[in-house]
């Protein structure tokens, strides 16, 4: 094989009471990528479309990740990358994750998948580095692995596939504000209360076994957050309206996705995650904010092949 | 039915990152209870065997418990109880809980069963209120769902049975020393840094998640906790030392069993969990404190008929 072309997923992070810990993968969201092998060595960007991103290596997060797995394996050829960014940077769905990701998936099938998807994250999360500061994996886990992913832990690297519900849809509405990741993170407190912690753990314990036993009543009770939702919110406009229409029509649950300005609900079925849409666009109209909105199943099985 | 006598298992709260949340029930370790239709009303404790604890239903655990399911039916008739204490008060293996479920575990059977087995805890954690001054529901939810048991939330209660791995075993050695639960509640912290708290909430995610896909390396890597234990085990004269010997010598990971003063255990297979119980007790013989030991199965199915 001397070219892909791949699907990028978006992903969300965080999943309310997941902070840090929890991420999943959507199914019609995302970029295009082809990686192409090519006579001289390295890792050039070749073209971006879509957003205005830097083309040099060591500026582009595909890049950088690119080359932390490059770091790891003998080659005599090089790899180029085109990038067609449908995922806005400062959205909150992963876009910094799906080009970092979607460089190190491709260039390991070019290379005959010398790594697992599971190594290939650590590769990924350099990208992370560079767009945010910190190589997390909250993105880049749900991006390579599909489904529901959960960061166990960061030292040692510990992230497991969680089982995902057939019938799990999200809906997410981005309003076109910017958020910065390093803002959102400033703003939290460094300490929370014990009993608070107390319930949010006893939340993610909820949503894990309401995911393995497709409980969506369950996965429903469980999407609350008492310890960064309040904080972060105050950054987006009308989020407790969105989040209370969300619910009214029919979402189990909704948060902030990532660390913002980007919504997302999870609903049982399509039906119910269009209706939720409508409900998510009314606010924003009425405030009038513009917006994108995104209806998709979970995705299961993380960058596609095209 | 006149007359009923039941096993009362006894059970381990917390289990390592599950601090207020988790907790699981012992196959083989447990009190006996036998609960008889009188004709008059209310509630008797007519007998305590092996421990010396106060007859006055008010005073007893299993008498406040009953008095609160009572308040709930109407009968003309009442309820002798008859108590055969095999887990010591104060061990921290929930002989409050093992009493006040019971008690209204054999009043619910001679009812007819007018309460479901999840409607009981509510009874059953008045019980813990006058034993330690909090209706937690950590020990009670286990001892009368059986299995692992998660507390997702307190108010509005929501108690969740979690699958468990046959061939998970519990060993519990009991040093005989006193910890009272309040005090070990005392020492706690009020509030805890966020990145430990989501270093717990990570593993409490990845132990759920072992539990349903019976991984139990994955089990074991998530017995941590970073919150609770480095303070409590404090007040546990050898805690380390055991926790170090049970996992060297094969257990998955260790931690301490409710408030204290047992330290439990988790191994894949009987085997296992005995060449634990040997371990365990070398530094109880070296140290010079006398102990208790058990090894028992995961009980999943709570309290049993005799």
């Amino acid at each position: 094989m001397e070219e892909i072309k791949i699907f990028c997923a978006a992903t969300i992070a965080n999943i309310s009471c997941g902070f840090d810990v929890l991420g999943l993968a959507l199914d019609n969201v995302g970029d295009e990528m082809i990686v192409r092998k090519v006579p001289q060595k390295g890792v050039t960007i070749t073209k971006i479309i879509g957003q205005n991103l830097p083309l040099e290596t060591h500026k582009n997060v595909a890049g950088v990740a690119a080359l932390a797995l490059l770091s790891k394996v003998d080659t005599d050829f090089g790899f180029e990358i085109e990038i067609y960014k449908n995922i806005k940077p400062g959205s909150g769905i992963g876009s910094s994750a799906a080009s970092s990701a979607g460089a190190v998936y491709g260039i390991n099938e070019l290379l005959g998948r010398p790594f697992s998807n599971h190594d290939l994250i650590e590769f990924a999360m350099q990208g992370e580095r560079l767009a945010s500061g910190v190589a997390h994996a909250d993105n880049v886990a749900p991006a390579l692995l599909g489904g529901f992913t959960l960061v166990r832990s960061t030292a040692p690297l510990d992230v497991l596939k969680i089982h995902t519900p057939n019938e799990l849809y999200a809906t997410v509405i981005h309003p076109q504000i910017e958020v910065k990741t390093s803002d959102a993170r400033e703003i939290l407190r460094s300490s929370v209360p014990l009993k608070t912690a107390i319930k949010q753990w006893g939340n993610i314990g909820g949503l894990i076994s309401g995911l393995y036993t497709e409980d969506y009543d369950l996965i429903g009770r469980s999407l609350e957050d008492y310890i960064v939702e309040p904080i972060r919110s105050i950054l987006i406009p009308a989020f407790n309206s969105v989040k209370t229409e969300s619910i009214k029509s029919g979402a189990l649950g909704a948060g902030i996705s990532g660390s913002g300005p980007s919504i997302f609900a999870l609903s049982e079925g399509s039906k119910n995650a269009s209706k939720v849409a409508i409900a998510m666009k009314k606010v924003y109209d009425k405030v009038g904010i513009a917006y994108d909105v995104h209806i998709s199943k979970i995705n299961t099985e993380g960058i596609k092949k095209l």
